[in-house]
């Protein structure tokens, strides 16, 4: 069963305990709740394509630790450069079906092999056996075929102050007390995507710490539905539309959720970080490393549906789709930019501590830049193709198509060329729309830490100094030119 | 009563027969119904500043036909660079009053202007009195401060077709038939802004025709209300949550409409151009001039906005303004260009042939390429400044922060700085989502028409030919170089 | 003779002491002098311009002074709006006619009007005679048809000290005694535009002072051949060209020079400033603000030039230019951007406290911001459509085309379409490579200030705070939220 | 020797036939003649850094075909993924070593390794033995340590015509006879780099040709000085300073050449191809593949150049070069860009036919668009970062500064911090210049191809019609849509 089927995956998220809220309402079961199930559908796309003999290649993977055993592709360890890219590839294909994010595809995936390589370290330092844990977690996940979505980002409260000194110690999650089976924790995890479509929910501190926050310094894996943990959907643009009838928005989708965490017990064989403050930055840094070299692809996928919605509305207008050919080669080389640059920091990368795979950091963080800005270019152009109809979505919505005195006349008046339905152009348009400034907008600009990090990153990593000895050496001059310090004018 | 009050503009769209729907239902009442309310405020706010001795010189100005009468300025004619300036000065301001497009004080005055300059050529050619008949509706118009939309896009059909070759005729309004008195027409008009909030609506051909196309070539002004008129509202993102409770939706708004003529009866003295359709070019050149000079300001004062949400989500976040500078710095460039550029547009023009100043059009075309570009850089940098809580909204719904139970959880989560309210930190984040990616875009990429066509005037205007000699004459080449003749690989 | 022929203005030059010097040499004569008559024929087509009927509108103006007399344009008062889009236009023409830079009919001109609003403040505060002796020296510079360039910048010294403080007190122009009837000046200015093709230099200082720095404070304006001035003219790209024969560079061109003043007597009746450091800051402002305005022309006319040289280059090889028509209309937008907005800028603005006009200073520097950026995309455009030949001048020396052995074959290669000689071919290639990588390129970018300090300007004069206000107002928060205290983290 | 010297090196060039001019004298040494000896000097850096144990990994490689033998890393075999990122990694090197371009290290190597691939398909359709020939050549190659240059761009003539049509056949290098011993080939290549430094060059087709064109299908290697061959180096910006004394120019550089054969013998085993124009388009295809992945690192070392030349400059100016570091973070990720994306083209890339490594073509052709524009920024931030003196190289000549009378003036006022020279200023600045807007700049926008031609590619190789299917799919719709029809409107 290590590959399961849509039918387990979904029998597996029935089976949980409800805890999941939206719109002031307790979500008895998120595979048909209009607030949730699109984010399960999408998430059940992968197990489709686990099945599917077209791209069971990219879908699934050779366990590490299960010889002979195929699993999905999410649960498994990237040892090498080929599993990082094959993380990229699984984005940009999920994209391609679904239109946003699969968060439950992701996080948790990088988070376990983040583990794996900072276990290394903080085992050997402090003799502890966290590795041996999370091998005996991942073997479970693997069997079962989980999906795990991951928490990183706190609530975080006022920006100008540590976790420590926070008027509200919740405001990060954190350990509020070491039993010896296990910890109590604490504190509210925010924004965290794919959490309704996922079985177990993988914690990772949100920053690197000092001793002063050592108790903010924590990792640990639990159910989606552990006791004493809350979890709130949360708004995102149009979703309303997801609890209507009709075409007004796609059947995929995803979730971002906030998590409030009270006094919830985890067992030690699921803690893999218990105050090691001096090893958290490792973990940020090891994932985003990752992170941001696959995000590349995400975007990418993205930015193919974008180019293909545009050609759908051209086509449906009643015009060829090599009209706006340019336009459609500047969105190609946005897409293929974010994508190659990620797979250029993994090419670039090496093998941490434990063996697993850590993409080029200064690579990553400079493409996070491009992740950052570039999808806004390719959203405009799909907008810009589109019209006036898929800039603002502009046309009236499904219940006034349906309304039996005018909404005839809207056909005819929404109808473009005469080989397409109203229908069709009203869907195209519609998908258009949520793309580039609906609920499938992803939010890949703060995802996983913003861009100004980013750019902190390639400061640190950019070394300056030696760029100025090349260009001295150049320019011929005999004395050394050393930053000078610091004058007042 | 030239200077109306925000009371009496109110009564004089209640005094209106119902004719508008969304969702599916007649809206009674457009100035409390949640579908229509919102922008109906956002027009009310331009009585109010007109009532207002710190806005009023801005608001107001004297009227050409009626000797010492103080009038809406939207109501005035253009016949200088101060009034034209006049008009992208009041577009700013009602950017910065409501966030967003206030269709009812642009299209309908620009329209009037330019009818002014056009109905004296199509008057001196083929000896019409239309604009004598303008002049009167002007007036009366003045007198009665009016609100006045205006409606040029068609529905068009497909778009590699003429209007006469739709397999629909309706597919682009049109003259169903000339009587003694009057005129005929029906047809589509589509996304027309601010019709919810007029008291009347100024037709424009959506193009230039040939002969054939003849009965597409018409000006004239309708009652909003008039008979044989169905007006739908269309959908916007996140447009549901004008229906609920709460603060995930400001009080300002915008809509746009798709208005259904069928068989209208208008009579003469409100027919501004019947059929004459080698002037209908000109009211597009003489219309996108002054409409793509001003538009620059609808986006600058959006931009305006978006520093200060931006501004807003920082000292929120527990950080200064000036964390941001750098980017603030962008956005108000941005903003600047788009605003200074038409105003140079505007400087740069001179008078019509009726006497109404004429902007300069290469200038407002190129203009219109930063409309179509620039804001969404903005909007970018806008996101970038609030954090992931802005870029998709990430955070729970106003019925989940007043839920009894986990309510107040969410309340403390949400809360960052311990000096603003979690209530103030939501609306702060909603009101950067709602201009970014929500109800309060405005469609400003193809209002008024789309980049490519600006793209095309800026070709058409560009003296190719006369550059190339200058360049010639500078590089010393004896040679003429004329454009060659097309020869095949 | 208030407007002069091209003979008159040579003559002027030729009659002069010769200071100016290059690569080691004094030059006896810069109007035949290879080192600067380049410079020399520039500024000479504006006295063609002035004589010839299709431009002289806008090469000459009514003197404001000589009743009845006209003028040279670069003579003239700027009391109004028509006046500084005069300036705009003419240096649009001046580019067009010469590719490049004319400084002596730019700085001066400018520098007049600034100080005629600066001396009716000074004079008002200290009761100096300044505007008297100002409107003197203008008439005789009317009556003459000067050309007269002008000087702010000084050669700094260490950037991270304000002048009273480098080692070198000449490294910023100073007054180093005053007189009874004159100063005494010393010190350096440098990159001073157009000097070798001027009659006059008006100096102006460098930046605002204060107090300690008075000695800085200085305006007053001098003959280009006082004594005690020694003049080096600065090398550019390829300039060595100019000492060749043949077609590798046009026979238009631009200076910049560093002068080197020695204790240069200058009588009060030439003196607007000495030591009023108050208002030091006002010529500053007012300065850059019409110069930051008017630049927009400059590289918006050599813009034009390179859209020409692109469509020669195309029929050369064999194309029709319009094959680059996407390309063209990028470069038209983006000459269209700097000159409009320039334009705007001036629209904005509003006579000062002597009665001349003083642009929008925020749209101004704003505008320098594109000034500083748009010309480096239309240059790589130029390249892009010209191909590799202009991208580096990646083809042969004229000496290498005129050698008997081998000059023929090499002629055989340049050549492309059968229409064009080789030699046209070159010609155009050599004026893209100048125009875009040559010693064409005038250096806008920190001429009259970096784009650094024009966005400091930008950052000062956006009300931040009132825009907070706008978005408070829209998001319907009823707390204040002004700009936190500092913390530390 | 496989592994060689400098001085061998050297050695070898000066032992040459004569054959290269410039400005129409013959260049008897090119080792130390003024107008080439700076691009040997970079190429010599090149057997430095292989004889230095710091750079001897990344500049040596094991040869395939010698065993145990190291030899240079740029004659060696592109088996897999590491050695063409060896490839990228050289030329980043290089860059950094001196600024500019070595092209003998660049385009024979790609060749070698491409007509591997390609004359495994030749020699299997036709029975041919080019790849046995090519080995052989590539075996003395090796062991001599040559430095091959590579020619693929033809004169071409018109640009609108096909080599068989143009009026002068010459116009591009052809086959003009076929002996049984070899070919006699004659025509022009153009623009082609570093020939002056290589040993020999290797010859390829300048596209992909049809059956007209067959005599064009040709590729072989050639000495530098073969009979026949009269090569003339172009003119660069700048190029004249190379033959001064002093500090105005770096003393590396780069050459760029016509060449021109006539009637030139090639032994049959140096011959690749010939006029199997089947497989010329192969040749461009796996030639573009690699050299546009690779050309990413030459921009990015040039752009780390430019990086340090900013920090001198700011330092040197006194000012710390943190000042501007969100400049050099923009530059950093630029350079970061065109780096990584080019590994992650190699990265996606495959094994060919003959098992040489060929990179992806849709991601190395989307790199080139950044290629040939992100550098232009890097370009311009470069000279905002170092101002006017950097901007247009404003400042006197070395000729000035050493002038007896006013140089040691000249000294003062160039000086910045007194911490430094003003030697130090001066070289630092002209470096820019040159990096810049100077001899230096490469012309890697045209080199290889033009961006336009890579945007064919990425267009050819988007499959828009996958994309649209996969939108159709999430937008839910049902019906087909195909590209239409053309119809006219």
């Amino acid at each position: 069963m290590a590959v399961k089927t849509r039918k387990e995956y979904l029998e597996s998220l029935k089976a949980m305990r409800p805890n999941v809220y939206k719109f002031g309402k307790l979500i008895e079961d998120v595979t048909t709740d209009p607030a949730t199930k699109r984010t399960v559908e999408s998430h059940a796309r992968a197990f489709d394509a686990s099945n599917d003999p077209q791209y069971a290649e990219d879908f699934t993977t050779d366990s590490t630790f299960l010889p002979g055993e195929k699993i999905h592709r999410w649960s498994g360890m990237m040892e090498g450069l080929d599993q990082v890219m094959g993380n990229s590839k699984l984005k940009r294909w999920m994209y391609r079906f679904t239109g946003s994010c699969t968060g439950g595809l992701c996080v948790g995936w990088n988070a376990q092999n983040v583990l794996w390589n900072v276990t290394a370290m903080t085992d050997k330092e402090f003799g502890t056996n966290y590795q041996q844990r999370l091998k005996k977690w991942i073997i479970e996940s693997q069997k079962k075929g989980l999906v795990v979505s991951g928490a990183l980002t706190d609530a975080k409260g006022d920006r100008a102050m540590r976790p420590s000194q926070q008027s509200n110690p919740d405001s990060n999650v954190h350990i509020k007390e070491v039993r010896p089976d296990g910890i109590v924790i604490s504190g509210y995890k925010t924004m965290i995507c794919g959490v309704a479509a996922s079985n177990e929910v993988f914690i990772l501190p949100g920053s690197g710490y000092r001793e002063d926050d050592q108790d903010y310094a924590l990792s640990c894996v639990v159910p989606r539905d552990i006791e004493g943990l809350t979890i709130v959907e949360t708004r995102r643009a149009s979703d309303s539309r997801e609890l209507e009838e009709g075409w007004d928005i796609p059947d995929s989708g995803i979730t971002q959720a906030y998590m409030f965490f009270e006094d919830c017990f985890v067992p030690n064989e699921r803690v893999f970080m218990c105050k090691e403050f001096k090893y958290s930055g490792k973990i940020i840094e090891y994932f985003t490393a990752n992170y941001r070299a696959c995000i590349g692809a995400c975007v990418a996928g993205q930015g193919d549906v974008m180019i293909g919605a545009g050609a759908l509305m051209a086509r449906i207008n009643g015009l060829a789709a090599s009209t706006f050919a340019n336009k459609m080669v500047d969105m190609a080389v946005n897409n293929e930019t974010t994508y190659a640059m990620g797979i250029g920091a993994m090419a670039l990368g090496k093998k941490g501590p434990g063996g697993m795979w850590v993409s080029d950091s200064l690579i990553a963080h400079a493409n996070k830049v491009h992740v950052a800005t570039l999808p806004y270019v390719t959203k405009r152009i799909c907008q810009d193709i589109g019209g006036g109809i898929v800039e603002t979505g502009c046309f009236p919505s499904y219940a006034d198509f349906k309304n039996p005195v005018y909404g005839p006349t809207i056909e005819k008046a929404v109808k473009a060329s005469d080989k397409y339905s109203a229908e069709a152009r009203a869907r195209a348009a519609r998908l258009s729309e949520w793309l580039t400034l609906g609920a499938g907008v992803p939010g890949c600009m703060h995802g996983g830490g913003s861009p100004d990090g980013a750019k902190l990153v390639v400061r640190a990593l950019t070394p300056i100094d030696q760029f100025a000895d090349y260009a001295r050496k150049i320019a011929g001059i005999k004395e050394q030119v050393p930053e000078p310090e610091k004058k007042k004018k």
